[in-house]
C-alpha cells in the first residue's frame, strides 16, 4: 500500500458510488479514500470535483498508486476485463457484479492466485447479508449440510404483493417497475438468472463446487399466475424462489427453482425485498439470515465493508475449493466440476400447465394429485430431476413449476 | 501441534460434550480427536473408555500433549481457574461458559496475549448463531452501530407461550422447567443474567468495550405478569427481553430490558426458544440473524465450529477492543471503560407498580399515560436512565419496567 489510506478507484458511479464517496471523503475513520472515479456518459453532471471524474478505464489502469478497485457498472464483459486487468497488475478488486463473477469465477480465481491478489464481493450475493464471508470463515466444510436462500429482492417484493394484495403477475411487476423493486427488463430478475448467480457464489464458498450458469437449472415466477398464489394461499402457504445448494453423498444438489414453503419455515417470513438465507449445518441445527436484499443502501453497505477488509489485508481463502480440488486430485479425477452435480433423484413439484403435452418432456413418475378446470389444470408429482434440468433451455410460456416441501 | 490431527481435552461430559465426542471420534472428516475427558462424579456411568476418564483436572492440564481445552462446566470459578491454567500454558481453549467469559475477560485476554494462546468462545452467545466470529470479523467498528438481541431461548419460550396461550408466569415457567426449557433455578434466565453476559461479550466484539457484569443494568422478566402481555396484545405488540449495545457519541449505551416490540421488528418473529440478533449498520442498514438459542446441539454445533477453527488457527484479532485502548491511550484516558458507558439520557418505558411510592426512587421525567384498576397500575413515562440503572442491585418484586419504542 502506497500510504496509511487505500487508495480507491471507482467504475461506476451510481447511487452505491455516490454514496460510498460521502462515506470514505467525508469521514475521518475510514482508512481509505477515493482517488479516481471511471465513468460512461461525459454528458452526465456529477456531484464531485473534475478532476476525480475520467471517461477512460486506462487513467486508472495504468496507475501505479490506486490499491483497491471498486468495479460497479453493468456490462458483464467490460467488468471482467476492467476486473481482470487489474488482478492482474497486483490490484485488489471489490466487485458486485455477480453476473460477471459466476460467469468468469475460474479465470478471476486462477488470477488471484497467480498474482496474489484480492477479489472479494460480498455485495454480489445476500445484499447487505454477510454471507458470503460467513460461509467462507465459519462454516468449516464438514459442518455444513445445506444453504437454501431467498437470493432475490425484486421477486420476494412481487411475490409478497401477489398474495398480500390478491393481484395478478403482469400488474404487480408493473407497480414493482414504477417503485424501483424491479429494472424495465426484469427477466434477469423473474426467470431466476440473478438467484442463480448468486447460488453459484455461495455454492463456492459454502462447498468448494465450482460451476457455470448454464450448467445449473433455474426456473424463475416468469409463468406465475395468481392461480398459483391462490392454491398456495388455500394451503397455508406461500411461494418463494429459492437458490438451493446441498450434500448428497459425494455429490451436491444445486438448483434455483419456486417453492411452496410452510409458516414453521424462517423464508416464509422473509417478505418483501428483504432475502434470507437459511444455512443447516451440524447436529442439523439450522440458523437464517435476513437483511434488505434490493437497493443502493445494502450493496453499499456490504461494499464498504469489503473496502474495509481490505485495509486490513483481507482475503477468501477458498479452503473449501482448495480442499475439493485436492480431494479430485488425490481421486485422479478430471475435468470440470460438473460431474459433482447430482442429477439422479426426484423431486415433488407442483406443475400448472395449458395442455396435457407439455408435460410430455417431463419424467412423471408418480402423481398424486390432478386437478382440471376450465381455467386451471395442475399435477402434484414425483418428477426426475433430470427431466426438470432440461427445461432451463426454455420453460416455455405456459408451465409454472414449484417444488412441495 | 504434535500431530495431524488436534488432540482435544473436555472438561464436562453432558449432552454437549457426549454429542461432540460422537462427532469428533466417530468421524474421518474432523482434524481433531477426544484424547482425555474429566468428570466430575466417579459414580456416574459413562458410554466412553475408562482410560478416556479422568476425575483429576491435573491429568490434563500437566499433560504436555494436548493442543485444545474444551472448557464446558457450570462451575464459574473452577471453569475460570481451568482456562486460565490451559491458556497459561500455551493451549488453546475453546469455552462456552459466558458467566466466567464476562467475569474474567480481561484477566483471559491478558493471558492470550501473553501467551500468544487462543480463547474462542462462539458457543457462549447466540446459540447456534455465528455472531461473534461475524461481529470480529465482518462488521468493522465504523459500519456498526448498533446490536439489539433476543440472547436468551429459556425467556423467550416463556414470554410466547404466556402470549400464545394466554397463561401467566408461573404456570409457564412451571411448564418450561417440566419441558427441559427452563432450569430448575431459572433465575439467571428470567432475571436478565444471562442475557446480560452475553450482551457483555457481543459488546466486546462489536464495539471493544470491556464491562463487568455488575457495571450494566439488567432487568429480567421475574415480575412479568399476564397483564403485561395483555396490554401488549391490546396494542399489537410483543414483549421481548432484549440485551441492547449501541454507540452514543464517543459513548455507549448498553443495557438489558423488557421491550414492547412491533409486527414490522424482525424480533417480533423471533418466537420460542429461538434466538435473534439485529445488527445495525452503515447506511443504516439492519441485518438479523436468528437460530436456535437454548440446548445441547445449538451449543455443541457452535463449539464444534469453534474447535474446527483451530484446526486452521484462527483466533479473535480484537481489532476494536485494540483500537479502542489505543485512542483512549491517545486521548490520556486511563481505568477501565466504566466511564464510556453512557447514562445520561431518558427512555420511554412502561412501569407496572403496586402502590406509587415503589416509583419514588425513579426519576421519571414526564408521564404520557396513567392507568389505575383495583389490579393493574402503570404508567408510560420518560424516565432518567441512571434511575433504571440503580435498579438493577433491586428491582423489588412488585415492579415490571419495559421499554416502549
Amino acid at each position: 500500500m502506497s500510504n496509511d489510506k487505500l487508495s480507491v478507484a471507482l467504475f461506476g458511479f451510481g447511487c452505491v458510488g455516490q454514496g460510498l464517496y460521502d462515506v470514505l471523503n467525508h469521514s475521518e475513520v475510514f482508512q481509505a479514500d477515493i482517488a479516481r472515479i471511471c465513468v460512461k456518459d461525459p454528458a452526465k453532471e456529477r456531484r464531485v470535483a473534475a478532476s476525480l471524474i475520467t471517461f477512460d478505464k486506462e487513467d486508472i489502469l495504468n496507475r501505479n498508486d490506486i490499491d483497491v478497485v471498486v468495479e460497479m457498472i453493468t456490462d458483464t464483459e467490460e467488468a471482467y476485463r476492467i476486473v481482470s486487468r487489474a488482478l492482474g497488475s497486483g490490484v485488489n478488486v471489490v466487485s458486485a457484479s455477480k453476473k460477471m463473477l459466476a460467469t468468469y469465477f475460474s479465470e478471476l480465481h486462477e488470477l488471484q492466485e497467480k498474482n496474489g491478489t484480492a477479489l472479494i464481493y460480498e455485495g454480489s450475493a445476500g445484499g447487505s447479508i454477510p454471507i458470503i464471508r460467513t460461509l467462507e470463515e465459519y462454516y468449516d466444510n464438514e459442518l455444513l449440510s445445506s444453504i437454501r436462500g431467498i437470493l432475490n429482492g425484486t421477486t420476494n417484493y412481487i411475490l409478497t404483493r401477489m398474495e398480500l394484495e390478491g393481484r395478478d403477475y403482469g400488474e404487480v411487476l408493473k407497480d414493482a417497475q414504477q417503485n424501483g423493486f424491479a429494472e424495465a427488463d426484469p427477466w434477469s430478475d423473474v426467470a431466476g438468472y440473478d438467484t442463480l448467480y448468486k447460488t453459484l457464489l455461495l455454492s463456492i464458498h459454502a462447498f468448494g463446487i465450482v460451476l457455470k450458469p448454464d450448467e445449473v437449472l433455474n426456473l424463475g415466477i416468469q409463468n406465475i399466475s395468481f392461480a398459483d398464489i391462490r392454491y398456495a394461499r388455500e394451503k397455508g402457504l406461500r411461494i418463494r424462489l429459492i437458490g438451493f445448494a446441498a450434500k448428497a453423498g459425494d455429490k451436491f444438489r444445486i438448483y434455483v427453482l419456486p417453492h411452496f414453503v410452510k409458516p414453521d419455515d424462517e423464508l416464509y417470513k422473509v417478505q418483501y425485498e428483504y432475502n434470507g438465507i437459511e444455512v443447516e449445518g451440524a447436529y442439523s441445527c439450522k440458523q437464517t439470515f435476513t437483511g434488505k436484499g434490493a437497493g443502493s443502501h445494502p450493496t453499499g453497505s456490504a461494499v464498504l465493508s469489503d473496502i474495509s477488509a481490505l485495509t486490513y489485508n483481507y482475503k477468501y481463502a477458498y479452503k473449501k475449493l482448495n480442499k475439493l480440488r485436492r480431494q479430485r486430485h488425490e481421486q485422479g479425477q478430471t475435468g470440470n466440476d460438473l460431474s459433482l452435480l447430482d442429477k439422479d433423484f426426484t423431486l415433488k413439484v407442483y406443475i400448472r400447465f395449458k395442455s396435457k403435452d407439455e408435460l410430455a418432456r417431463l419424467d412423471i413418475r408418480h402423481v398424486e394429485e390432478e386437478y382440471r378446470s376450465p381455467e386451471v389444470n395442475f399435477i402434484i408429482a414425483e418428477v426426475g430431476f433430470s427431466s426438470l434440468y432440461a427445461l432451463r433451455d426454455d420453460i416455455g410460456q405456459n408451465l409454472f413449476v414449484c417444488v412441495v416441501a
